[in-house]
C-alpha cells in the first residue's frame, strides 16, 4: 500500500530585506497518521500575518524563530478527516496554530472546535480570531478611548486596523484612518463609517493628515511605524496614548532605521506609548471573543477578507501584506471540506 | 526720598543651541512696594532647573515660554521683609515660583510658608520640593517598580535622579545609575547605596552598562534621552516601563535629533513608555510631600546640593546643568535673611 503524499511549506532561507518566493520551499511528504487522542486534519484556510516576518529572523523575541528547512506555522482552519479522539468526529471544523501544510496531525487538546452555523467559518481567522482580539485589547486596554476623543489608526484598511476603527466608533470617538490607496480611503469612510481617512502615498499626506485632525490626536493605534507614525506623533494632544501593535514599515529593514527622537514631545504632552502582543492577554481572551461576537451579531462590526485561492499561492499572499494588496484579512483558501457542509 | 534699587535677570535673547551668559540681562529696577494682602520678599535661594531651557524657546508647551526682556521665573526661597497680609509676618520663610530678582512682591495666596525647624530650608527647593516630587510620582506612579526588579536611572547624580535611585532602593529593587564622572559614580555607589553605576563618558560605556545589567532592565527612569537612552532601551526586559522625566541631551538641539526607532522593540517586549510633568499630579502633591518627609526623617533619603554663591552667578549655575557640573540639586544662594534665624 502506497502512503499518500501532501505538501508543506518550509522556510528555505532567512530573508534579508523583503522576502521573495525563493525563501519558501514546497516539500512533498507522506500524510501523517494520527495516534491515540490525535486527529488528521485537512487544511481549509490559512492565515498569513505580518508578524510572521519577525519569526523568519534568527533573533530572540516573544516567540521563537521559525527553523530553516522546517514547515512554517500559523493560524488555520481545518476539517477533521480522521479522528482517534472522543472529542472530535469527521467533518468537525477546528481552528489551531499548525504547520503550513495540506494535512496536519494534532492532539485533540490543541484544537478549538468551531460552530459553522454561528458565523462564516473564516471569521474565526479574522474578526473572532487573533485579528479581532488584537484590535480589541490593543485599543481598549492600552488606549482606553473616551467618547469625543480623536482616534487615529494606521494600516486602517488591514485586518486589525479595520476592526480597531470600528470598535473606536462603537466607543463614540472620532476615527481617522490612514491607508495606501484611494479605494481603501473610500472603503474606510463609506463602508466602515470612519469619520475621515488619509492616503499616505499622496504627496500631500502630511497636509491632509493635519487637515483631518482639527482637534489633534488623543489615541493612536499604530500598525506601521516609520514616517507615517512620525507625522501622527507630531499632532498628539496632552495625555495622548499610543498602542503599538505593529511596525510593518520596518519589518524588512535589516539595519534598524532612524527616526526623530520622541522623548521630548512625550514629556511635553505626557504621552503614553505601549507595545503589546496578544500573549499579554492570554487570560482575558474569552471576554474579548464574547464582546466581538456580540458586536458582530448586532451588525456593529463589518469585516472583509481578501482570499487567495490555492495552497501554492500562500507565499504570494504573504508577500502581498508588505505591498498592501489586501483589504481586511488576508487568507489563503487551500481546499474545500470533504464531509462538512458549510 | 529715593526709591531703593535691586536687580532682576531678564531673558535677553532666545538662545539657539547651548545658551550663553549673553542670553541673560541684569536689569536694575526699583524695589516694588506691596499692596493690600501682598508681602515684600527678599530672595534667599534660587533653583535653576533644566526644564527652564524649554521655556526659552518660543513654542507651545505645557507651560508658556519666557518673554523676551522680561524677568525669568523659577522656584525660590525668600524671607518676608514687609507684610501687608495677616497670614505672614517679617522673618517668615516662604517658597514660591517668582521672578529671578533680589526682591519680589507677591500676593499671600501664592506663597507656601516653610517651617525652618523641620529640615534645612533648601530641602524645600530639592528633596521636599518639585525635585523630590518629580522623582516620587515619575518613578512610583508611572513605573511602579517591584522588589527584585532592576531599575536604571540616567542623570543619576542629578537632583531628580539621585532621589529616584534612593526611592527605588526603598522599594527593594536593584538600582543602576548612569552619570558622567568617576566622582559621581563613586558618590552613587558609596554615598547613596546604588547597586551599580556606569560612567557614560567612558569609551567602554555600552559594555560597562551591559555588564551592570545581568538581569536586563525592568524600569528605566530617563532624565537625559539621546544615545544613553538608546543603550538602555536595547536591554529592556519583557513588560519594561520607561518613565520620561527629561531629555537634557536634546534641549539645546534646535534641529530635533534622530535616533533608532523603538517601536519594534517595544512590541516584542510589551514595553510601556510615558512622559510626564509634575502638573499631572497636582492633586496628589500633598501625599508625595508626606512620603518624602517621612523617608527623610527616617534617614532613608539623602540629598546633596551644589550651591553657587551670589545672584550674579545665576546664569553660570544654570549653564552648568548642561555640563553636568552639579551633584544633586543646583541652587544659587542670593542673600542671607534679615530677620529669620536659620
Amino acid at each position: 500500500m502506497t502512503a499518500q503524499l501532501h505538501k508543506e511549506i518550509q522556510l528555505a532561507n532567512r530573508p534579508e530585506g523583503m522576502p521573495t518566493n525563493d525563501d519558501f520551499n514546497f516539500v512533498e511528504k507522506e500524510i501523517p497518521i494520527p495516534a491515540e487522542n490525535e486527529v488528521l486534519l485537512k487544511t481549509l484556510y490559512l492565515s498569513v500575518d505580518p508578524y510572521m516576518r519577525g519569526r523568519m529572523r534568527d533573533v530572540k523575541s516573544y516567540i521563537p524563530p521559525f527553523e530553516l528547512n522546517q514547515a512554517l506555522t500559523g493560524g488555520l482552519l481545518a476539517e477533521v478527516v480522521e479522528s482517534r479522539s472522543d472529542l472530535f468526529e469527521k467533518g468537525d471544523i477546528v481552528s489551531s496554530n499548525l504547520s503550513w501544510a495540506e494535512y496536519n496531525v494534532a492532539n485533540a487538546s490543541k484544537l478549538q472546535k468551531i460552530d459553522p452555523t454561528a458565523a462564516s467559518i473564516t471569521a474565526h481567522l479574522s474578526v473572532l480570531g487573533l485579528t479581532g482580539l488584537t484590535a480589541y485589547f490593543g485599543l481598549l486596554d492600552i488606549a482606553n478611548p473616551q467618547a469625543g476623543e480623536t482616534v487615529v489608526v494606521s494600516g486602517a484598511a488591514g485586518a486589525v486596523g479595520s476592526i480597531v476603527g470600528q470598535i473606536a466608533k462603537i466607543k463614540g470617538t472620532r476615527v481617522v484612518g490612514i491607508a495606501g490607496s484611494d479605494d481603501k480611503i473610500d472603503y474606510l469612510i463609506n463602508e466602515l463609517g470612519f469619520d475621515a481617512a488619509v492616503n499616505y502615498k499622496k504627496d500631500s499626506f502630511k497636509e491632509d493628515l493635519i487637515n483631518a485632525l482639527p482637534d489633534g490626536v488623543d489615541v493612536y493605534f499604530d500598525n506601521v511605524g516609520g514616517d507615517i507614525s512620525d507625522a501622527v506623533i507630531r499632532q498628539l494632544n496632552k495625555h495622548a496614548r499610543i498602542s503599538l501593535c505593529g511596525a510593518i514599515s520596518s519589518y524588512n529593514n535589516e539595519e534598524g532605521d532612524l527616526g526623530p527622537r520622541m522623548q521630548g514631545q512625550f514629556i511635553r504632552t505626557s504621552t503614553m506609548m505601549k507595545g503589546f502582543t496578544l500573549g499579554d492577554y492570554a487570560k482575558e481572551l474569552p471576554a474579548g471573543v464574547a464582546a466581538l461576537t456580540q458586536w458582530l451579531q448586532e451588525g456593529k462590526l463589518k469585516y472583509d477578507e481578501t482570499i487567495v485561492e490555492g495552497f501554492e499561492n500562500t507565499p504570494e499572499a504573504f508577500l502581498g501584506l508588505f505591498k498592501g494588496t489586501n483589504l481586511g484579512k488576508q487568507l489563503v483558501k487551500v481546499a474545500d471540506p470533504e464531509f462538512a457542509k458549510l
